[in-house]
């Protein structure tokens, strides 16, 4: 089943509000098989709305549209739906003592627009609203669906839940399911990812499966999906390509779950292992604490940090020796393993992670220029750190080398050997 | 002039992305006098992409496309544009002098999909794209603008804000003018400032000045707008709402600059009085020292500090004594005042912030629930701590407890009396 969303408001094309509806639908509607192919955003205008309606029972079996159905003079999506199927108005009681009930008990008096909320086009059966007073209308003609629901997401959410999602499940009945799996990758570029390691993966597509790359802050997430006749031979179909994937790239997969993050995981992999990190950053500034601490429960296993801004805080609280500053700067191989090794010792972490650099953009030099860091790590068996080219951008700079530090003790956490592509360590 | 876009990616229709590129297009838009009509959403589909861009020709005057312009197989954008426009490619040397040089700093192998990033389309003006590795593509037929964009929010912007925006203003020359200002207020609710400080500027409005309130994470900015004859013209209308604004909620206004943070502001007015901060952070677990160096140039009044997760932290590192933390908590006045005057003094600067509550989700008691976080100040003048009953929401807490605290900052640096709306100081 193909279907189209129509999303309708004003306030979606002025940018004043984002349209999260049409992502929630389109995940939902997946669920039942159904597969979203356009989404329409328009503004409350009559001529628009119905000629995006006759354009979309052209192609889809199923239209939602959401939004325009409020009580002001601006909202018209039911008059241009009673005009589209060219019939009148009928009242729908249930609807009618609802709102003369919820009115009564606010005290609120019962005006005309109320009254107005309770008619609907002849042709439609009422989805009753209890999360609001504007019901939900679903339409049928010559085999296709047309759903309209209000643009506030819980009333939509509710109406969907309660009314549509069940009478779409139905209908699937027998066809094919969607079937998804996800995979988080870290430590490699989306080109690199694609070119060398899963050039040959592709040829496994012409199943049916489909892989996309999502790049994201973390790193790259790689959704594989089919339609299948059943869940369980839709999952035997992804597992194959899923296998492939992890014979190329297994240490770059830090997991198999869906909006899953690699401070997430590492934070699983401390508390499996029952050990602890400390981290003292510089030019990362927080980005790693905080990444660290946004997972609920971190405070088992992180210690804590230094961010070790100025120099005068390397010196006196962690330790790193005024020689060493001078000899080698800041932004150095000894300071990075010193930082690392000295918040661990302080705080009696298992683990000790480091960042030193040059975020920029200001502050680069000929001989260490914007986007030089050096990511210090230290444990009771290792004590590295390794040397960085990254970007001229700050918050870039921040979040990779925060990210490269989180990715190593993953790795050595798992007992993997190998480290992020083309990062090497450099010991004592 | 009418704009349709056309949102081109897979992970939109199923839901795995909210197009937020749209809203921030259309609101950009707006300021140089571009209606946007139409949002087309579709996924990577060679014949759909066409056909969109077909029916967008017939009635907008400029389309943009964002999306499918990644180094994958996946990515078919480029290839629909050459196919739509019937012509061939040709190699844009800028950018792929530009993406080698990336590659080889970074020490990575240059690949054939990175090769196929610098080819595009003959009849296309290659908008130059500093923050990735996909140019921006801007074409031009028969009165038509079509405008082709990578969908990464942040390329995208950098494209709009750098090329497309300043020529879109350069040709609305003679049109009526689009005047904005912005005023970004922190430490105060939307309903409160609605309600109880600008109920009375409403009634300015009438005037074609249009007030809008966009909530962000910092706080909330206000939006007030206008179409006018002139720049002069407009800039004169809006000036009356802001001053009204700004005489009834003078304290909350931390700046009138578009898109500026509250780190930023902070670390202006620390700046001119020449004056440093040190942070020491338990439950905001990095946030506050993160998002004060965000800031560039941050490293020259921006000391640093202690993320004290563990309470050994707390007293090995910032000599909290145990004493204290065993009669009070770690979260209690004493212990937040502790902690801002220790880190202060530690690292010899001139304020001292400190956050220590309980975030979340867990760890909450009958006399301690989530949300109740204290925040310490320190200075030479003054110290004291402030009670705060916060979310349920871990992140939120997070940053909001960050907030007020550099809010509090700003309010001293400024000669402010008040604090943050219902935030009251307790001193020894």
């Amino acid at each position: 089943m193909i279907a189209h969303l129509i999303s309708i408001g004003n306030e979606l094309l002025i940018g004043d509000t984002i349209n999260t509806n049409a992502a929630w639908l389109g995940k939902e509607l997946l669920t039942c098989g159904v597969e979203t192919e356009k989404v329409i955003t328009i503004g409350d205008d009559d001529t628009l709305i119905k000629k995006a309606l006759r354009q979309s029972l052209k192609r889809a079996d199923l239209t939602i549209i959401t939004g325009g159905l409020g009580p002001t003079h601006d909202d018209i999506t039911k008059t241009a739906l009673a005009d589209f199927f060219n019939v009148g108005y009928k009242t729908d009681t249930q609807t009618l003592e609802y709102i003369q009930e919820v009115f009564k008990k606010r005290n609120i008096p019962f005006s005309e627009s109320n009254y107005a909320q309770a008619q609907v086009p002849e042709n439609c059966k009422v989805l009753f609203n209890k999360a609001g007073t504007a019901p939900g209308m679903w339409f049928e003609e010559d085999g296709h669906i047309v759903v309209s629901l209000p643009g506030v997401p819980s009333e939509m959410k509710y109406l969907m839940t309660t009314h549509v999602l069940t009478e779409l499940r139905k209908r699937a009945t027998g066809q094919s399911h969607y079937v998804s799996h996800y995979m988080n990758l870290a430590g490699i570029g989306e080109s690199t990812l694609s070119d060398l390691r899963l050039k040959d993966v592709r040829s496994l597509l012409n199943n049916g499966v489909n892989m996309a790359y999502l790049p994201g802050r973390h790193g790259i997430t790689l959704r594989i999906s089919t339609f299948a006749p059943s869940l369980d031979s839709g999952k035997e179909k992804l597992e194959v390509v899923a296998e492939a994937i992890r014979k190329q790239a297994l240490e770059y997969v830090y997991s198999e779950e869906k909006d899953d993050s690699l401070a997430a995981t590492v934070g699983r992999l401390l508390s499996e292992h029952g050990k602890t990190v400390a981290v003292a950053e510089s030019c990362s500034g927080g980005f790693l604490s905080n990444a660290l601490t946004n997972i609920p429960g971190s405070s088992a296993y992180m210690m804590g940090g230094v961010v070790a801004y100025d120099n005068s805080i390397k010196e006196k609280i962690l330790g790193v020796p005024q020689s060493m500053l001078n000899e080698f700067g800041a932004v150095s191989k000894p300071v990075a393993m010193e930082m690392a090794k000295s918040v661990a010792k302080l705080t009696n972490a298992d683990f000790g992670l480091a960042t030193t650099g040059i975020a920029g953009p200001g502050g680069g030099t000929a001989e260490k220029p914007v986007g030089l860091i050096w990511v210090g790590f230290w444990s009771a068996d290792e004590h590295f750190a390794m040397k960085l080219q990254l970007f001229k951008d700050r918050m870039a700079n921040k979040e990779r080398s925060a990210i490269i530090a989180m990715d190593v003790l993953r790795r050595k956490l798992s007992g993997i050997k190998t480290y992020p592509y083309d990062v090497k360590p450099e010991f004592e």
